[in-house]
């Protein structure tokens, strides 16, 4: 086999630092839970109603009908986005509320398109 | 059951647009193929090596070793960041050469704690 297909590049010029990758596994494994809990199109689409809402909140009754969804459904997708750490949850009376929580707001309409930054950078 | 569990807001307060979620289906579910590809620790770690190289790219031979993983399993990853357009793939002899899709330079800088935007914010 030759030299190049074992080392094609000088050393001094390699992508991997010896020391290991810039993003430790411990903020990787992080990072990708956040991921997860957002790679579902129904748990954007919850994100982008509570990010358009007036309020800045939602509950479950507010999204079963748009979602064509049924309340346990819709509420495992809300769960999951509070676990994620993506929602605040607030019991009010007989029903929960969700907004976005407060440090992530910036983060989740960066993802968005046509959430409120994006409609401003138009 | 009272009025308030079937109908607790106004319906003017309503989160929900009638015209349904802000985000639309196709776009949900465009995002949430990316974000799956995101989903992985190791994905994210072989993207911040990239991000962080001083030449803007790494071939597999580059990153077998400081994540310990087979050649098969290092390109398995890297054909799922290509299919979600967040890498180049750029064959050049007998390896082949991954970067970051000019596009996606800023969105993965941002997302990565650690990198090159983070670092001078920091």
């Amino acid at each position: 086999m030759p030299a190049a297909r074992t080392r094609p590049v000088n050393p001094a010029d390699c992508a991997a630092d010896p020391a290991g990758p810039p993003l430790a596994r411990v903020d990787a494994e992080q990072l990708a839970r956040l991921f997860k809990a957002l790679s579902d199109p129904t748990r954007l689409q919850i994100l982008s109603v509570i990010e358009a809402s007036t309020t800045g909140e939602a509950c479950v009754c507010d999204l079963t009908e748009p979602f064509s969804m049924t309340q346990p459904a819709i509420s495992h997708h809300l769960r999951t986005l509070v676990d994620a750490g993506l929602l605040n949850r607030d019991k009010r009376g007989s029903w929960a509320w969700y907004s976005l929580v407060p440090d992530r707001v910036a983060f989740v309409r960066d993802l968005l398109p046509g959430s409120a930054s994006q409609r401003a950078a138009a």
